[in-house]
């Protein structure tokens, strides 16, 4: 269990401790749930983190197993002084989930099919009464991005997590679009290339299969890329060699940046967007991978209404989840509604 | 000019001309505009056409020879003694259009670009001081299709109009999603072949290239098609060709469906959609398309959240644009809002 203290940003509102007071500052607590990690935290009703700690997720642990690790971490949240200003818990879970059943199966996680997730994390003792929002963690990330990120002037925008998968969440006219089970935004599985490599989803051509860290690696080895003397053959050092000027790893990555650019301009022209925020891992790569991708983005990009479009980074790194969260959270307080 | 006294639905509302009394139902005024003719109507607030007429298009005039063929239909619409119930005119138009601007460029118009249609037609004598609500020809067949045709039972829709070209509209949480300037729902020219045929939008493997009606007739003379004797090589053609047996002719819309249903597909991994209703010249074909249409999207939507999607043949036909210009102007009534 680690600890980060990140702040008590006193100045935001009313203190949330008064000694011998009742007086308690209203708080958001955030779940994010994902296949290595379960991170819990208290977040200001501003959007700053408190408190957050993590444990590490039993990923081949059955369904009691799991939810023991998130009743560890809510008990070790509840434990806080500041717990008692609580008014809802947010929780953002590797997907697919299903927010109209309140049930999450996430694909790492086998032990969890049509797991009943919010109504367990409702029973939770310290819970208990509290308004419980659940959704998926790309669609958190998108949240999160843009209530305090790079979306959060735009009323229109697609933001993408590119890491190991694609994930993607929307905001449109300036709400989050969940859609009916809360998967809306799952551009990681739309066709790009509809004769392309079946994908394990059962469909073919999806962007994840081209453009996720995976597919990188991959691409870089079918097109005869090496790894250097340490053996690394990830994302991370294909995006290294392209910084070096490697033309076999600066192909893999245009070949990403392309899939990823037409799934963008897809969003684009189907809803109106306005801009596109791209995080996660291999977003990190920077311009080896923001320069393909603004390229091929105006290629893709050629109807009027869709030219406008703004190409992103993310703002907000790792924390984004717990954020997104907590805007879950937000959403059943009384004055956001 | 044309008329067609499409009934006058007495039952559906109070009289709309008294004789000797000043009560006039309350309607809707509709136009079409496209790129063969200009229809306009009369529509009661249950979205019955009442009295509708049609000039051709003088799609070669310039922009005065435009408007004045749209005057000369407002101008006989404005002589029905029903005129006096008109409470709103709604406008839809070959596209692309930009409602925040009031705009229209329609492609095959090349007199009209950037022509501000709304203020001009909100100028007509008998419009003036009425609310004048534009949108996109496309988007109008969607907005009639969820009012009074076969995307009525359903929250979130795609529409399209699978004929020369392939345009849709989109029905989101019940509520026409038109985007910033009308144009989203723009399936055409989304790429489902990253590595495809350019496309005269300037991007490459749009829908519209691989699954217009222009493009099956291309595919199948490509293939080595020919038609028979009568020499007709139009994808109505290539349809009749199909439904005898004719091999060429299937595989030709064998690949329309496929690019038709990976885009369909995208849409629903991107908001999650109810249902699919597809209209227009090429449908008529029948299960020559429909068939193929449901098992390739069998297999593109593979994701749990995206298999109830219904696949549904239009219902309005060609009177779609007029019912779906008339729901335009429907938004401008108080009861509405």
């Amino acid at each position: 269990m680690s600890y980060d203290m990140a702040g008590t940003d006193l100045a935001a509102g009313p203190p949330w401790s008064a000694p011998g007071g009742a007086a308690h500052r209203p708080l958001l607590a955030a779940l994010d749930i994902g296949g290595t990690k379960i991170a819990g935290a208290l977040v200001g009703t501003d959007g700053s983190l408190l408190h957050q700690l993590q444990v590490p997720t039993p990923a081949d642990g059955d369904r009691h197993e799991l939810m023991a690790a998130v009743d560890h971490v809510l008990d070790d949240l509840a434990r806080l002084p500041e717990w008692q200003g609580v008014r809802a818990l947010g929780i953002g879970s590797a997907g697919p989930v299903d927010i109209a059943a309140g049930t999450v199966s996430p694909v790492n996680l086998p032990g969890w099919r049509d797991f009943p997730l919010r109504s367990e994390a409702a029973e939770h003792p310290a819970v208990h009464g509290l308004p419980v929002v659940l959704g998926g963690d790309a669609v958190a990330m998108a949240a999160a991005e843009h209530w305090r990120g790079a979306a959060r002037p735009y009323r229109n925008a697609l933001c993408l997590v590119v890491s190991t998968g694609v994930g993607a969440g929307l905001v449109l006219d300036g709400r989050l679009r969940t859609g009916t089970t809360g998967n809306a935004g799952h551009l990681g599985h739309i066709s790009v290339d509809l004769d392309g490599r079946p994908c394990p989803c059962g469909s073919r051509g999806c962007v994840e299969g081209i453009a996720s860290g995976t597919a990188i690696a991959r691409t870089a080895d079918e097109l005869g890329w090496r790894p250097g003397r340490g053996g690394d053959a990830t994302a991370g050092a294909v995006a290294a060699a392209a910084r070096a000027g490697d033309p076999l790893a600066l192909t893999a990555f245009d070949l990403a940046a392309r899939a990823l650019a037409a799934g963008i301009a897809a969003t684009a022209t189907l809803v109106e967007l306005d801009a596109a925020v791209v995080g996660g891992g291999v977003a990190k790569a920077g311009p080896v991978l923001f320069e393909p991708l603004a390229r091929h983005l105006a290629s893709y990009t050629a109807l009027s209404f869709t030219r406008g479009l703004r190409l992103l980074p993310a703002e907000l790194g790792t924390n984004a989840g717990l954020v997104g969260a907590a805007a879950f959270a937000r959403t059943a307080l009384p004055a956001h509604r």
